[in-house]
């Protein structure tokens, strides 16, 4: 087999066969995997959820992961998100002439890999090769099907005043592994990506109560961007406390340098959960015994005043209004 | 708003609300359409089929269509395959900046247009915007969820000899369109595409009976490909009546020009369908009733000789194998 895509492995006949055969097949084999149009499935047992996601990240590989990775990992969280057990995904490539084979393997070993963990079945794909310079490099689009139980109600319009906001760990990682590995700011530090698969996070939070009111994986705009959506949404205000943000000293540096704001950095396996008060200690007891979710913390609650606004409370006791996310902040990020 | 995409409007802030609003929210308003990571729907009744499919056809537009239409039928025709309505659709979008948001739109009415026809109802979506030169225009990708009955079981090994090959119209009318719309030839040619949402057509088909081997779309490679593919999935061979294969004069005299043949021609609105023979009347009358597949025709049948091979009956009594379908065809038709 050549060692680089060509545009007869995207027009459907022999060569496709061979490459969906050798890459793909080969790592996401399962009965459910199709070779017709479309995969039969069982019918599922409960309401299901369904989302779609494009990763287009530059580069595609990056300290912590890969854009197959981030791939499987954004829509799977955005399932947990609502409260639905990630069952089926798929996947669609569009990838450029001439990339690498062996980078579009290291890919969907990835892909394969956090698929497993997080607990999805690949059942069906989609493989589209585009001329040179028609694509930069390789963009790929999941799509997953979940199951939630019936008195699951997870949603941005559900945050209550008295609500406590709890993060899932420190925020900012891959915004931040991005940023430096795109390689126009020269600096060296060490950060790698947040990027992981969070239903098991979730579920251990529904293994404590389904109470939980808002929960949302904070990618691209950070969390900064979620929590202006969630209180506009809900029409509440949000009050942080800005001692309680976690953020890792090397991302902290990065960001004092850049003049950046790390809670408007994108996180790829950080989730915002807000949650009455009385439920939020044992939320966060459970989050930390979990794989991706250790530095779970409550970083400020849910307010009547100055609805769809987000107020920062500083360890010197003023309060700033966090600035409203808009434009442009990190491309290509996701 | 700017009369062209911008970075910003892919950032996950305001701007991307605001495009999302503007171009795609209004026109695919439904109780469904999330603004949740991901959109939470009714229990299933019956198995579910699920499907994705990429596309980056280049020029966007084309007689008879465009890349929006084009990627709602293609993946509602992949489920019409499988014998499953189509039921809940989401799609992605990766746009280049400084895409005409005027071209967009026409875009997203053509999507919502043909989302409606084909009973679809679009619930989740993704936008991304990549830098200038990183894509090529739009890139759309569609996947979606129908249901289907359990008596139903359509697939590419279940052709078996005796069995009768219908087409539901004349062939290779998309892929022409697209190669006269690029140019390369300056031949004028009065060939629109076939483009169109089929699950119509499969649902007559469904009324007159369940008893259905293999429905393919004759997508990428066109009907030689699909009928290659099913003489290999089920280990039989195919037996064509050359002169009962459907082609239009004007698609036909370009094929002659080219020295093409029509059967490996992309179809975006024809299906192959292979049934019992004592089915296949009634099936091609039931058909003959669809908006799109009035054209519809028994062109061969199944045999036990020949396993994998395509065989075409000319009209002077020779016998002639197709020859079998291998590379670059006609790149990025779908």
């Amino acid at each position: 087999m050549n060692d680089r895509v060509t545009l007869a492995m995207g027009a459907g006949g022999r060569q496709t066969a061979k490459l969906i055969d050798e890459v793909f097949a080969s790592r996401f084999a399962s009965p459910l995997l199709t070779a017709d149009d479309a995969a039969v499935l069982a019918r599922p047992e409960g309401r299901i959820a369904m989302s779609t996601d494009g990763f287009i990240v530059s580069p595609s590989f990056f300290p912590g992961g890969n854009i197959g990775k981030l791939s499987i990992c954004g829509t799977v969280n955005d399932l947990a998100c609502m409260g639905a057990r990630p069952t089926y995904l798929t996947c669609a490539f569009v990838i450029e002439e001439g990339y690498p084979l062996e980078d579009l393997r290291r890919i969907a070993d990835a892909m394969a890999t956090t698929a497993a963990e997080a607990g999805v079945t690949l059942v069906a794909g989609d493989t589209k090769v585009a001329g040179k310079g028609q694509v930069d490099g390789v963009f790929i689009t999941t799509t997953g099907v979940g199951v939630l139980a019936d008195d699951i109600d997870c949603g941005g319009a559900n945050a209550l005043p008295g609500d406590a906001i709890i993060v899932t760990g420190d925020v900012g990682r891959h915004g931040c592994t991005i940023l430096l590995s795109r390689d126009d700011f020269g600096i060296e530090a060490n950060v790698t990506s947040d990027c992981a698969p969070l239903w098991s996070s979730v579920e251990a939070m529904l293994d404590v109560t389904h109470n939980i009111h808002v929960i949302r994986d904070a990618t691209r705009g950070g969390v900064g961007t979620v929590l202006y959506e969630i209180a506009g949404q809900s029409n509440v205000g949000v009050s942080l406390d800005a001692s309680a943000i976690p953020v890792d000293p090397a991302v902290g540096g990065v960001c004092r340098m850049l003049g950046l704001e790390p809670l408007y950095l994108a996180c790829e396996g950080r989730l915002v959960v807000i949650a009455p008060a009385k439920e939020a200690p044992a939320l966060v007891e459970a989050l930390r015994g979990c794989p991706h979710s250790g530095g779970a913390t409550i970083i400020g609650h849910i307010t009547s005043e100055r609805p769809s606004w987000v107020v920062m409370n500083t360890e010197v006791g003023t309060q700033t209004l966090l600035p409203q996310p808009t434009g442009e902040l990190l491309p290509r990020i996701c």
